[in-house]
């Protein structure tokens, strides 16, 4: 099967944790919007597609006759039928609720620089944004981070399922992201990081993740994205 | 089974969507920290709980073997094993996407009066609330709800899934919750939301669901939770 997924050009986004499951399962895959334009989104948008299933925002991906929106829910498939999960109802709904505490800290992220409306500027609401960042690194950051440091412990140490999966993938982005928007604060908390930096140094080397990173596929992060990199919201240097 | 509900005392909170499932479908269940004190819930949260899965924050439902958190992954679970989502792989996932799109709301509301910290109080972020709560009112809430009422137009006109399905008793709380909160906001945004009011009243007469509301297990939204009352948040009167 060939998959379609629709996201944004321009940005990784959320797209993204859907894009690195495709590539390290090897998948066959078009990411429609970059070939084609962010337009081919407006009919999914504006619900005028013919589809059951309606899409309140992207990642969407077309799977056959199925069309399926909001990261978890298409990891949560993609993990099943790319092998990205390990078997068993008790592993695949541990899955989905690491990823779902991934999305959470992803939108937390995402509203440490938007903290008032993401319709408004970041220029229009840089000083809550400094409030709200500084919260997010002295508090949200370390709870989660030692939320899944927990997470790998009780695992194999290297794994969050014990074996690779859709999660690990998720980890890494989620470290890469944080790596570019909070380089100091990052720093800070290395110490206690020590599994989820060793498991994003594995997945980074997985070939086909490898050959992903190197290839214009990977866009490099940026300041339209969900991790973006101000140095005021950042730790001092 | 008895299933077995953590979540916090003393707010209807996230946990109350994984309550209403359970008390539609007749379940037997126990809420085990309004028996017991808020305590039962730390060893989970401490990580000192000796389940394989390790759960972020409630709600967390033990069923039988399997420790599940987060409400959405709880829903999915439940949905199948309490029948209240429709059968067939596209129409679980849909339901799925519709309820974490529910939770990404949910999860504006809270940060409507809460936009810079969860730690700290509301009135130490009063100003920046109104800012956020301004344009919660203005554009996230008629998205959202312009959204939902073209998912039930698609659909039956009265179930999000051409039948009764927990993302109807989610709908149901959403619109409970946010007229609560911004009830002067909801009455301006009435005219557009014909059908998610009728879906809110006729899940509020489900036997089972109206002997809930009027039992003393369904706590009054209070100032705690997620869906606040405080008039300078609300358009004016």
């Amino acid at each position: 099967m060939t998959y379609e997924l629709y996201y944004w050009t321009g940005i990784q986004g959320r797209g993204e944790f859907v894009r690195l499951a495709l590539e390290d399962a090897g998948a066959d895959y078009v990411d429609v919007a970059r070939n084609r334009g962010d337009a081919v989104l407006d009919p999914f948008l504006a619900g005028d597609s013919s589809e059951d299933a309606l899409p309140f925002a992207p990642p969407i991906l077309r799977a056959g006759h199925l069309l399926i929106a909001q990261t978890a829910a298409i990891l949560a498939y993609l993990g099943q039928h790319l092998r990205l999960v390990p078997e068993g109802e008790a592993r695949r709904i541990y899955a989905n609720q690491l990823q779902l505490t991934v999305a959470d800290l992803v939108a937390e992220v995402h509203d440490s620089h938007h903290p008032i409306a993401a319709s408004l500027y970041y220029e229009d609401q840089r000083l809550e944004a400094q409030r709200r960042a500084a919260d997010l690194r002295a508090h949200r950051l370390p709870k989660y981070l030692g939320y899944f440091e927990q997470v790998l412990a009780r695992s194999d140490g290297r794994h969050a399922l014990g074996e690779h999966s859709y999660v690990d993938l998720s980890l890494f982005q989620l470290m890469a992201g944080l790596d570019y928007a909070f380089p100091n604060a990052m720093r800070r908390l290395g110490k206690d990081m020590r599994r989820l930096r060793a498991l994003a140094g594995e997945v980074a080397q997985r070939p086909r993740i490898a050959a992903y990173l190197d290839s214009p596929r990977r866009l490099p992060f940026n300041e339209n994205g969900i991790f973006r990199h101000y140095p005021e919201l950042d730790d001092p240097a």
